[in-house]
């Protein structure tokens, strides 16, 4: 029996339209697509023919397990000719995709990955601040910092000290205890932070601070995706956002 | 006099449908497009009704100069509705965005960017690699080191110490000594490495090898962009192209 291919595709940082034009493509001739909870309903109406199923961790009670999630490729692809992994941002990028790559290998599946655009990067076109700016920052760190649930900063404060801009991940919910550990560890309190909720949505929006000012309290845990960006190429826009460093947290949209 | 509009686009990685939708949609729209060297002829097709202009680095004898092309921007913004920048990978990131958006905001014209698909996250994707392994790598540093020509290993690297998996830009032709830094300040030399060459494209060619192997010797200068992927992440890629490490550099088409 001949064997489908599976897609792990980016479904990039929010809006529709900022979807690769391969991954249009795959998504109309996909006969099945597992999606995440945070993949726009735009995104997934192009695959029109395909059964839709959601997997993410928003789509029930408790996180689809990662495991099942694999055993359900695999099984599709007994099925069908084209499955497509749909995933927030980039499948390469704190997507958990090496998971979904080896159980497919594993089992003697076709698997390619198509790229998207990593959310740091689309918020920092949405902001028009460029994470590289020259003089300022010439290195960039990605990462998921968990702090607390018995994960020490130490796993990733060395990546974040050590880079000019960093964009952090999943982070909003311990944005105090983030700031504590960069701050404790060197990082000028006054440096700035821009937390950019919903980014490239509609519905996008940003508050302005500094790693001090936000050493108070960790904002609420966002119900929409949040990207931590911090960094001195975020100084000015601060100012043209019309908040002077350094002064308590406040939201803007955009 | 009405200004138009300056577009800062990242035309992706290589492959032409790598583009975004958004990004297609406006070079079809544009009444002159500014793009670099590495842009993709077919990518550059899609803006039929457009005047074409190369101002990348290969286009002539030296470089044109980056204040040259900011003013040019302003002049074109003054002429026509929609003037799109056509910038390799991502607009963000290590794309000299930041001149060309002061610029534009001084001389009072709206500028918007969108975002592209960088180098390395197309080059994960074409390799089937996360840089992000669950119990490997959680951080990821993205930099361009440049050493000699005045500069100090020391501005990138903490920042490439600190990461589990580094992409570093623009350093083919320095990777012995780019290697040399880093196994210096404590990176064990049989860490893997992939230098992956014209990255999406139907040319892609990669070389498996390590930072020991490479510290031998230079590459060659490529005269294709490639980017240079170092972690543990890549091990288990180089065994599967039937490089057992730690071997000297051998060049593998994808």
């Amino acid at each position: 029996m001949p064997l489908g291919t599976v897609y792990l595709v980016g479904a990039g940082p929010g809006a529709p339209d900022l979807l690769t034009v391969r991954a249009s493509k795959l998504l109309a001739r996909s006969d099945i697509v597992f999606h995440d909870a945070l993949v726009h309903p735009e995104t997934l109406s192009l695959a029109a023919r395909a059964e839709i199923v959601a997997v993410g961790k928003r789509c029930g009670r408790h996180s689809t397990a990662q495991r099942f999630i694999c055993k359900r490729l695999v099984d599709a692809a007994q099925r069908h000719d084209i499955v497509v992994r749909l995933k927030g941002g980039d499948p390469m990028l704190f997507g958990r995709a090496q998971e979904e790559l080896d159980a497919l290998a594993a089992a003697g599946i076709e698997a390619e990955a198509v790229p998207g655009i990593t959310a740091a990067l689309g918020a920092a076109s949405s902001l028009g601040v460029s994470l590289t700016r020259r003089g300022i920052a010439r290195t960039v760190a990605f990462l998921t910092p968990r702090v607390g649930r018995g994960e020490t900063a130490s796993e990733w404060l060395p990546a974040a000290l050590g880079a000019d801009s960093i964009a952090l991940y999943m982070a909003a919910g311990a944005s105090a205890s983030i700031s504590a550990a960069l701050v404790e560890a060197g990082k000028p309190a006054g440096t700035s932070v821009v937390l950019v909720e919903n980014a490239t949505l509609a519905n996008e929006s940003r508050t302005f601070t500094t790693l001090g000012a936000l050493l108070a309290a960790d904002l609420p845990r966002a119900e929409e995706p949040v990207v931590m960006l911090v960094g001195d190429v975020f100084r000015e826009s601060a100012r043209a956002a019309g908040n002077p460093l350094p002064e308590p947290a406040t939201r803007r949209s955009a």
